[in-house]
C-alpha cells in the first residue's frame, strides 16, 4: 500500500465504527438529514445479508477512512462490476494516500474477481473529488442522469399501502 | 398487471431471450459496439452467481420486454435497495403499459424485500424516457455524475498486469 496506507477489511465488530464513517461523510455532503441508518440496520443488511462490504484504510493503525462497495452488473460485459458508494478520509489523515490505497485496492478485488468495471457517483460540486478521480484514470459519464423512486412516491408506484419493513 | 401485460422471472433456459433484448437495448442506446457480453458469460453471471435478476413483460402470452436489476445498497437509509441496469420493450409492443408494468412490479419487489429505493439511470438525450420517468413519481439526481474505470485503466490502477478473468 502507498505510503504507509494499509487496507484491513471490515468484520461485524466495526459495525459501529462504519455508522461514524457514514455520519462523517453525510456531514461533508451536506446532507445528515437523510440518515436513517443505525448499527442495528448496518449490521442486519451488510453482515446478515451480505449486501456490501467495507474496507478500511489504516494509518499508524488508525482507522483513517472507508470505502463501502457492492456488486453491480453490466448486461454490455455481461458480469458484474464493483460498485463503490462510499468513499471517506477523516480530514486529519487527508493527502497521505488513503483514497488512492481504497481506489487501488477495489480495482485489484475487481481484476480478482472477474469484474469488468469500478464506478462510483461524485456530487457535482465536490471539484477535489473530481479531479483526484480524474487523476486516477476514471471517465465522467456526463451524458447518464439517475432516477429515484422512494418513499411514499415507492409505495405508491407499487400500488400498496405497505411500509418497506427493516 | 395493467392492461394485459403478465411479468414472470426470467429463468436459465431464458438466456438466449435476455442477450437478444441487451442486444436490442444497446442498439436503441447507440451503443452495440459495447456489447461484450454473450449467453455463456450472462448465465454464469445472472444464474450460476446470481449476481442480477430478470422480469420479463408478456403481451398475449409473448415476451414484449425485460427488466434486468440487482441490489445496490444505500448506507444513508442502511439497508439495501433495488437498481435496475437495464429496462426495454420492443418497438412493436410500446404504449401497452409494459414499462409501467415492470416498474411496478420492482417497486412491489422493493417493499417486499425491506429495500428503501428503486433507482436507475437514463441518457439525458432520451426525452421519452425521461418523461416517463418523472411521470412515475421519480426523482432525478441531477447533482451526481457518474465516475467509471474499466479496462486498461482498471489494471493500471490495481497496479497489475492481469487480464479479467471470465
Amino acid at each position: 500500500m502507498s505510503g504507509g496506507v494499509t487496507i484491513r477489511k471490515a468484520g461485524r465488530e466495526d459495525t459501529a465504527l462504519i455508522l461514524q464513517f457514514v455520519r462523517e461523510l453525510a456531514e461533508y455532503e451536506k446532507m445528515s438529514d437523510q440518515v436513517v441508518a443505525d448499527e442495528a440496520l448496518l449490521e442486519k443488511w451488510i453482515f446478515d445479508k451480505g449486501k456490501a462490504e467495507v474496507l478500511f484504510a489504516l494509518v499508524d493503525g488508525r482507522e483513517a477512512g472507508f470505502a463501502l462497495f457492492f456488486h453491480n452488473f453490466s448486461t454490455f460485459l455481461g458480469r458484474a462490476g464493483i460498485y463503490l458508494e462510499d468513499l471517506y478520509v477523516r480530514p486529519e489523515y487527508r493527502g497521505r494516500g488513503c483514497g488512492r490505497a481504497l481506489l487501488k485496492e477495489l480495482a485489484a478485488i475487481a481484476l480478482e474477481r472477474g469484474c469488468g468495471r469500478l464506478e462510483w457517483v461524485c456530487l457535482n460540486w465536490n471539484q477535489p473529488g473530481i479531479d483526484f478521480y480524474l487523476s486516477l484514470g476514471a471517465s465522467r459519464m456526463s451524458e447518464w442522469n439517475t432516477y429515484r423512486v422512494t418513499g411514499d412516491a415507492l409505495k405508491e408506484l407499487a400500488g400498496r399501502d405497505q411500509q418497506p419493513g427493516n
